[in-house]
């Protein structure tokens, strides 16, 4: 273990909505409860609880940002480089949270869930959540740690959808945000992606509408995914890391079993994430984000949209990232500007595709860590 | 009927390898034979032969490439705005010609055709094949049209592809060649699209092993449709077309039955698609597409494997085209000027994506119809 690791760390569960009137109440209308959030903690609360940061993740991630959940883990948590002691979110300094968003199946309550009521698993009857959703459980959790305002809430991609929602539904929550390789809306190619992902999952017959318990639809979460991965990697990125390598073999094998190096490792991250994450979620969550258009209340007025968001904003967006590319940050930067508000933007230039705000630590993580500083600064000197 | 016309036409089919010695040698190593093509022709022969035009197709396209086939076709042939008397490949000066590649599913052989061997289909038995293969075939239709010259190669996508293996096999044979919106290799993000479609085929049951009758892989076939569709269009043009406009009702539904405009023309393209394509002709065109890469005899280097390409080319790409870039026409552009060959080269301001080699008739066309003018001139005058 990484002597700036922060060591071995427990996931907490916190429970509520188990009277009707403490469900939470959904934008589709339903009300959901109980809920479980799963959640982590990084680093000690100070006496003022002015140092807390909310780091919120993507599509696929969970609670566990960074350290380990046992002596016996082989990986570390998802942002285990970003996070720790001495590292650019330094957890000598911060106190961090992460929660599984709800709709997931890393601990919190989602369609995999029991539902107490018939006490059978949600499954298809999970109701359809938003990003906003996930953002009121996260709230509820946070006035459970007894935190009144986040010093900063930060994430990419999934991650950065809910930084908006926190910027422009509890503005008086965050004393700063930065949504990182994102969108202040999902496009229309977006929700095309994820339609065809989910069509894979939905036509898989061990997907069985939902109710699938000894076989999982495997291939169809397989196929997703890989799909979805191609989204996440740039052309160049493909080019460098595969190329038109072969496999295995010096010449073309003329079959279909995956002559060439970028299928191997489509089919290798396939199979991964079937052993780590649920169909049913799988859906839920892309639903989610099709759902996102932080603009749509205020009729596609971006500006609008943001116009109490107060607190400083910093956007960072990736030179080859395609799936959200920089001109959608940038939108988000002009509104801001536009609304004469506080706005820091910063188009790293990587060919790691979606992928950078994983893989340039460094170069994202010395924009966090000063940011994140600044706003401590600000905060201290009220 | 528009009377420009080409009118009804008949698809012809040419049928050759019925001995061993006369089938066709594959790339494989394998032997094809009985192979039939289908094709059409419009216009006539001019008594030299000099005026012969070959239109190759597409993935999914097939002969059909102007005309009707019956007095009842709703609908003309897929290039039929381009193709006719005194349109832009003008069938009152040029005998224009179209063969359906073998591996596809309309009139040549292909994995649903019956072995003569076995009385059965060939299905999975039937041999990988690659873009070369395809223009093998087509050159034996062209002896038998008795054409020893074609005044022009030309096509679009998958159809490019197949002008490059005519310029670079075939050099003696072709007087110009044009190659739209395609590539000299495929990418290695291609070649992930393609597996994921195959992907969603293989593991559909109703595919069973490329043996379904009855049951076709439906759900598979449609799923790959869907996906490559989004790869035709550009973000820009699908904010255009559907923005996030929801398809029926003014408000979210939250289900996952299809909300968006984008949705449902997606589920409509895959469904029109699995009932006029077969989903094996699928798998080994896909694939005959992975393993295309002009270069790879003379180890990647293009000028080298371009440098028996002593006759004109012209290169169109698209602006918004995301599957095959103008930098990879670009990159044929400066191989040919690398070897002081001559070649045009045009970028299309479009935003139709890599569908514009279909839709933008008219900045397409011109160039069409002067390149093959100058062509006829040059040939004319010796």
């Amino acid at each position: 273990m990484d002597k700036n690791s922060v060591g071995i760390v427990t996931p907490q569960v916190y429970t509520f909505g188990e009277t009707d009137e403490d469900a939470l109440k959904l934008d589709c209308g339903k009300k959901l409860g109980p809920v479980n959030i799963c959640y982590e903690t990084y680093g000690t609360l100070n006496s003022d609880a002015s140092n807390a940061i909310l780091i919120t993740h993507a599509l696929s991630g969970n609670a566990h940002v960074a350290g380990y959940n046992s002596e016996d883990d082989e990986k570390p948590g998802w942002w285990d480089e970003m996070v720790g002691p001495g590292k650019y979110i330094d957890t000598d300094k911060y106190f961090v949270v992460c929660s599984n968003t709800i709709g997931g199946c890393s601990g919190s309550t989602g369609p995999r869930s029991i539902n107490p009521k018939t006490g059978q698993r949600y499954n298809m009857n999970f109701p359809v959540i938003t990003i906003a959703d996930m953002i009121r459980a996260q709230h509820r959790l946070m006035q459970h740690l007894d935190i009144s305002k986040w010093l900063c809430v930060l994430g990419g991609s999934m991650g950065g959808m809910q930084v908006f929602e926190w910027a422009v539904n509890y503005p008086e929550a965050v004393s700063s945000v930065c949504a990182i390789a994102t969108t202040s809306r999902i496009s229309p190619q977006g929700i095309a992606f994820n339609w065809v992902g989910r069509e894979s999952i939905m036509s898989d017959p061990n997907w069985n509408k939902g109710e699938y318990e000894e076989c999982i639809p495997e291939n169809g979460l397989a196929t997703a995914r890989m799909l979805a991965h191609i989204t996440y990697l740039s052309e160049e990125s493909m080019d460098n890391k595969f190329g038109r390598n072969l496999q295995e073999n010096d010449n073309y094998s003329f079959d279909f079993q995956g002559d060439f190096a970028v299928e191997s490792y489509l089919k290798y991250q396939g199979n991964r994430f079937v052993g780590r994450f649920d169909a049913n979620s799988y859906l839920y969550i892309t639903r989610a984000i099709d759902y996102f258009d932080i603009s749509e209340k205020a009729g596609g007025d971006l500006s609008e949209a943001l116009k109490d968001v107060t607190m400083p904003l910093m956007m960072v967006s990736f030179t080859s990232d395609w799936l959200f590319p920089p001109t959608q940050s940038q939108d988000v930067v002009k509104a801001m500007l536009k609304n004469g508000m506080n706005v820091t933007y910063c188009n790293i230039d990587s060919s790691y595709g979606h992928d950078s705000f994983l893989l340039e630590v460094d170069a994202l993580g010395s924009l966090l860590s000063n940011f994140i500083r600044n706003s401590f600064m600000e905060v201290r000197n009220g």
